[in-house]
């Protein structure tokens, strides 16, 4: 195997246990690559839960809003904040209670895609989750389209 | 730092050396992320070239139209295969002498965008790298406009 390749975090945010397939969604939601290094695991083993995809980025504090997405892409994500080569923090994400201006509504008839309202959706479930807008009551369903 | 997050390449491929920046393209050319462990650097630190991307691919082997693909994106891109965990060959991938139906020719008057032949260029320099398109002599610039 040659080395040294895995570029050792010291300050930054580990993504971790996203499923299989969303990181390039991650990436996007967080807006990467940008400045500074990032690693990202396709796929790889996952002692928990079999398979994983993982991100790694150093020098990113991640906001609510990112969050909040980041939450969206599967139950089991967790964010862990890295400070001086250890981790500092750890937290496990959860979809809050209400989400507004985060996903649109598919309903072609909602009155959030006629008129400059931010979409809301509710948190009705949240294992399985189920999401359900504030204004038609259609239920959203994965993969959710977020708003940039 | 948690841990075990880097899952360590027993049988696969190293597309190592890659220009920052490249590392999306790389995974189109190859198709990833398909079956298997794919984990991505970006913009990590290389001991040789200051920063570089990385991809790193569990059982895949490289077809000659992808090592062109991937000698385009870069002068100093290498190829490393894993055998049992330890590098069994390791090659500098070098752009052809002559490209055929790799890239796109951009000159919209050339005969290869508007009749069914396959795009050729020639290799007339290769550092830094010079390609000629074989019908309008038109030089191709980067980014190359691959032939998917």
């Amino acid at each position: 195997m040659p080395s040294p390749h895995d570029f050792k975090l010291q300050d930054g945010t580990v993504v971790d246990h996203l499923p299989v397939g969303t990181a390039a969604r991650a990436l996007a939601i967080l807006g990467l690559p940008r400045e500074g290094p990032v690693t990202v695991g396709m796929n790889v083993p996952s002692t928990r839960y079999g398979h994983k995809d993982i991100i790694r980025v150093e020098h990113l504090e991640l906001r609510k809003s990112e969050t909040d997405r980041l939450a969206l892409l599967g139950p089991h994500v967790t964010v862990a904040i890295v400070k001086g080569g250890r981790v500092a923090d750890k937290l496990r994400l959860e979809v809050p209670e209400r989400l507004v201006g985060v996903i649109r509504c598919t309903n072609p008839t909602c009155i959030t895609n006629h008129e400059r309202i931010s979409p809301v959706f509710d948190r009705v479930a949240a294992s399985p989750l189920q999401l359900r807008c504030a204004y038609c009551e259609r239920f959203g369903s994965e993969p959710f389209p977020f708003i940039a």
